[in-house]
């Protein structure tokens, strides 16, 4: 396998002397007939707004097969050691369809292993739902709360949001969240919350995590407050892996296991998104979202660009981004369900091509990830989008849409339904930012050449939701490949983690440290 | 006045010739104690880990005074049109504070109608909170609904969460906000609550914005399919202009007023934000958060940048930003009640300052506003902080925090309070960023020197939130004056909206345009 670092590509350099386009005058009907891409769950991705051209994109599909892109992705398919740092496989694509080939790991058929675990969720909630588990003082659980932080919290998090309204009044449980080790965020939660008939989820890894620790012995805590009879172990399951200090504890009702190949940012479609989700909604609305996140799986093996949404997405975006030097890029969704996608894919994007040195541990010449960050539109165009229109940096912009909302609850003014509304907005921002407007007034003159794809869909079902999971987790693992990094460790999050350590076991001596926590409090 | 452009003043030459300061090495017991200024209601705005020293301090005096930022402060305090795009003056600061002269406007004392309106509002609030004013079926108002979007939506939002917790039992009503025109955002609001006892705020200075009207109609719409014997006339006040289509109607309860002065972004502490938060928590706590705010102006009015929080904040910002060339911020409440304070701020900072010519609209030659983000610590810490620390861009963070959470509902665990934890990870965190830690495994080496900033005091309290509020209002407003733009005007929202009119009437000839739409359902 060629692992080089992308500016060591011809194409690399190719690019570099390529004309930009002028999506200002090449936003045609041509291409917004030619340039848009089948993904999974009948999810397409348009990107007639981005600034490329037939001879960009012939580089780009030359620098796909320099760097061997399907090729990396089908050995993480295959079960290599594709997280070098910290010896790994990646495997997160096993918990929701078949590997080419089986992958054994310590005798073990690991797709089994997340099949089979997903099914002895199922069947725990199942005895949740029916009542035949209820909670220590025989109330049945209508509620489950998640305590989990970073990838045991966004992804759920976003996906439970992002299915809640369609699921509607079939959802068997409310779900809850707890993340941050600030003692306010749990005492918001516990404060609204029935305890008798709520069904905790302990979420780590590891089993190790200060936060998620901290806030199971404040739910602890709390209900022997509510209600001295309160039995805690029979209120909470843990989500860990079967080597952590959590797993078979006498603590939980039951527990679910992981293993070291999902890292925590894609985790949503394992045991951590797959046991609030499926208690909150069921099994099948499960299902439905593992086969969308399956169905766009299976189109990033496509070889050919035109025919690779998450290909094409990652291949533009590092165009973009070193080439063209942007630097930031926001993703806006325009459908309330999605009001917490953005921040998932901060962790999942961020956390992964966030890096200076490739996966050999040589520093870079070139920049990786980019910054993300994001807001469901109309809001958005209220808020920061006059620094996207006019402001002196250009920001490419990832419009998400859906040609029906979630609840079909809608009114006709002025001849238009609010959802009609809503995605005209949506289209006049591709065009406003690709075309701009001349004006004599300089303070009213848009400057146009400002790039934007769409991914867009039916409606905001679980199935669209798991292609467009997929979709972005493939994109990220595909620039991870162009920039030849590892994305799949985070040793950035360490040093943070030992210097609290010191502070807490009062072992630092800098004298400028010890000050500021002073000032804090401690 | 002296109103030039950043890159025509002395004091830029001289920030262009300097040496940038080394954090790494001179994060300082001694800078940690005299980097520190304290704005209103306590809160300290320590500076020690950004990258500025003794020499370019001296120079970043020079240019606050060669912008002549104090004075074209008193300006706008005194009522000139510092809106010159909009011809208008700029009068939030007159919401809580009183001005240095009377400002007069069409024989109004300005000062006068903003408190009248804010003594309307409690007198209004306490009929309602002592159930003087019923709703139309006879029940007793415990619910508040705001509709609106952007400035009326973003930092009322913002607020009522992060002083819920603090009021706690004391609250009167609970609070709910509706603003996207995606139908599935009221849905899901009105599908979890009690209509009968919920008082909607329609928010909206012109009377036009097309989601907030919208989402009134499907307001009342949902009414009568609730209860046919409610009459949302009952149910509705209006905050708006004297002269908008709304003012005065039948439709409403009651109406309240702002003015032209008052930008969406900046009416927080008007009735914009008056209303919904007075209603929720009482005119006590409006009142002192309004005095926070009050005393942060009067901070910022000081001419020794030594002792002007948000004009330090604002000259280092501009720095980094045009001599650093960092083009994104990030902003970091460890305060869960902070959750929706960086959208608001993303507002405020991008909407204010994203502009690409001055206030004579000639083309500026260097950079203006940047980007905005954030999250709530430690969250952040397990999300997209990998990137912050050894990404390939260094991004200035601005952290806040408190000695004391809110709810003082917490567990000492392995020798700490959860508090405690949370603010050990944020020392921690702004040593790892500024120091860095070297490694032979280049994987886990921090190269450090990455900036940030702090704002910090006791406790998250009405008049600690309405301090910060204003000083990044503030700090806002003395970037606009160095960067020589105008910061009170968002020209770059109106293309999207013309645009959105033509598809929705269908005038639009543009074919590329036109597939697109129908690509949404339109």
């Amino acid at each position: 396998m060629n692992y080089q670092n992308l500016d060591q590509t011809q194409s690399y350099k190719k690019l570099k002397t390529t004309t930009p386009v002028d999506i200002k005058m090449e936003l045609t009907e041509e291409k917004v007939n030619k340039y848009e891409i089948k993904t999974g769950a009948n999810i397409k991705f348009n990107y007639a707004a981005l600034p490329v051209n037939t001879k960009i994109l012939e580089i780009l599909s030359g620098l796909s097969k320099e760097q061997d892109l399907i090729e990396k992705y089908k050995l993480i398919l295959s079960g290599a050691t594709m997280n070098p740092g910290e010896d790994r496989k990646v495997l997160h694509h096993l918990t929701r369809m078949d590997p080419l080939s089986p992958v054994i790991f310590e005798n073990h058929n690991i797709r089994d292993f997340y099949v089979e675990q997903q099914e002895r969720i199922n069947i725990f909630a199942g005895k949740i739902h029916s009542g035949q588990i209820k909670g220590s003082t025989g109330k049945k659980f209508d509620t489950v709360i998640q305590i989990g932080i970073g990838g045991s919290d966004l992804g759920p998090r976003a996906m439970y949001i992002a299915l809640k309204e369609i699921v509607g009044e079939k959802a068997m449980m409310v779900a809850n969240f707890i993340s941050n080790v600030d003692p306010d965020d749990a005492a918001s939660v516990f404060g609204n919350t029935n305890l008798e008939s709520t069904l905790f989820i302990l979420v780590s890894k590891s089993g190790t995590t200060q936060e998620t620790l901290a806030n199971r012995d404040l739910a602890i805590k709390w209900m022997g407050k509510k209600n001295p009879d309160l039995d805690p172990s029979k209120h909470m399951i843990a989500v860990t892996s079967a080597t952590s200090p959590l797993a078979d504890s006498d603590s939980f009702l039951d527990s679910f296991y992981i293993d070291d190949f999902i890292g925590g940012r894609y985790s949503s479609t394992s045991a951590v998104g797959g046991a609030v989700l499926t208690l909150a909604f069921g099994k099948d609305v499960f299902k439905e979202f593992l086969d969308g996140a399956a169905e766009s799986d299976k189109n990033a093996l496509n070889e050919d660009i035109k025919e690779n949404a998450a290909l094409m997405d990652a291949l533009i975006g590092c165009y973009m981004r070193n080439i063209l030097d942007y630097r930031i890029s926001a993703v806006l969704p325009y459908s309330q369900g999605m009001s917490r996608f953005p921040a998932h894919l901060q962790q999942l994007d961020m956390e992964s091509n966030g890096k200076s040195v490739n996966r050999n541990g040589e520093s870079l010449g070139y920049k990786t990830g980019p910054a993300i960050f994001g807001e469901p539109g109309t809001n958005g165009q209220h808020s920061f989008y006059q620094l996207l229109h006019q402001g002196t940096d250009i920001i490419p912009l990832q419009f998400i849409g859906f040609k029906e909302s979630q609840q079909n609850v809608d009114l006709t003014i002025d001849g238009s339904t609010n959802q009609t509304k809503l995605n005209a907005n949506l289209t006049a921002q591709i065009f406003a930012f690709a075309r701009g407007s001349q004006n004599a007034n300089p303070n009213k003159n848009f400057s146009g050449g400002r790039p934007s794809s769409l991914l867009y869909g039916t409606k905001l079902t679980p199935g669209a939701l798991g292609a467009l999971l997929s979709h972005f987790e493939n994109k990220v693992m595909f620039q991870g490949f162009l920039w030849n990094i590892n994305s799949f460790d985070q040793e950035g999050v360490q040093l943070g983690k030992k210097l609290t350590n010191q502070i807490l076991s009062g072992e630092s001596k800098d004298k400028a440290l010890n000050l500021i926590a002073g000032k804090l409090g401690i």
